[in-house]
């Protein structure tokens, strides 16, 4: 066996990505205070062919050095934008049919191993410590919870990025 | 909808946490230059009950300042070890029956939604520029692949880990 040369991935360059159909999925960042998380989802959105990533509160921005250095130009990539009121933006998605799905673990949360996955649709994730605010709570269609058996009470904000966004690329058909 | 309090999770303690069984699954990680992708996986490794991590090469290892920003505590319920010749632990856990799964794209490479996981198991990860070193690929069973579309060569280790993880935990049944 022997790894693969970078030329031989096939990756796409920016702009053919920019062209390419991404998968009808919008990440929205509410309040994450790690630049360095940002960046690492930028980097998986761009990987699963995520539409377009919204940050808002206090995420920061790109260009930024942290964003650059996890996401290593996926920033590039990737269709993003950042938006302040954003209780009326997601309600303007959820009127457009966008499914809002809502990363947290609340009394209604469903296990992520048993979503069949609607799109359009939004992922919510929120702050590191807090989690999704308060304000959002009543926009969200299905809450979704990562089982965790260990000592912990959660996954770090880009793990659990990460690892529903892989399960909503599978669901969109890989 | 509420979100839980941090008492609503019902977490294990780190006690509990050690004497509770864990899948027989064994995390290598080869060479990571970074102390907070470290951590990070052992966070991960604790929610998905992971029997062990082992750590070789240039990783650091705890008590570290930048494991623990991102472990936050998983490096003390977590087991682990420091081993310095790994190909001959590796054999050794080979000849005790794990199977080893290489995070890696090579040409042999089977895509990640079509593994069906084989207990107990090592799976393997290299280093973030170089991937798993050259003297390791000869020990691999079976090489794993996400697949990605976007512009990235690949995805930040702690992200890969967490969805391979994530897998494993599914496959031995959630």
């Amino acid at each position: 066996m022997r790894k693969l040369k970078l030329t031989e991935l096939n990756r796409k360059g920016v702009t053919e990505f920019k062209e390419t159909q991404k998968m009808p999925v919008i990440v929205v960042l509410d309040n994450l205070r790690s630049a360095l998380n940002i960046g690492s989802i930028f980097r998986t959105s761009d990987a699963f062919l995520i539409e377009k990533i919204i940050l808002t509160g206090i995420c920061a921005i790109p260009p930024h050095h942290e964003i650059r250095k996890t996401a290593i130009g996926a920033e590039e990539s990737m269709e993003w934008e950042y938006i302040e009121h954003i209780e009326a933006e997601i309600q303007r998605l959820k009127s457009s049919g966008y499914f809002i799905y809502g990363i947290e673990q609340t009394d209604k949360s469903q296990l992520l191993q048993e979503i069949k996955w609607q799109f359009p649709c939004v992922i919510l994730l929120g702050n590191e410590v807090g989690g999704i605010k308060d304000t959002l709570l009543p926009f969200i269609d299905q809450a979704v919870e990562i089982p965790q058996e260990g000592t912990k009470h959660s996954l770090n904000v880009a793990v659990c990025g990460g690892i529903v966004l892989w399960e909503v690329y599978k669901g969109r058909g890989v």
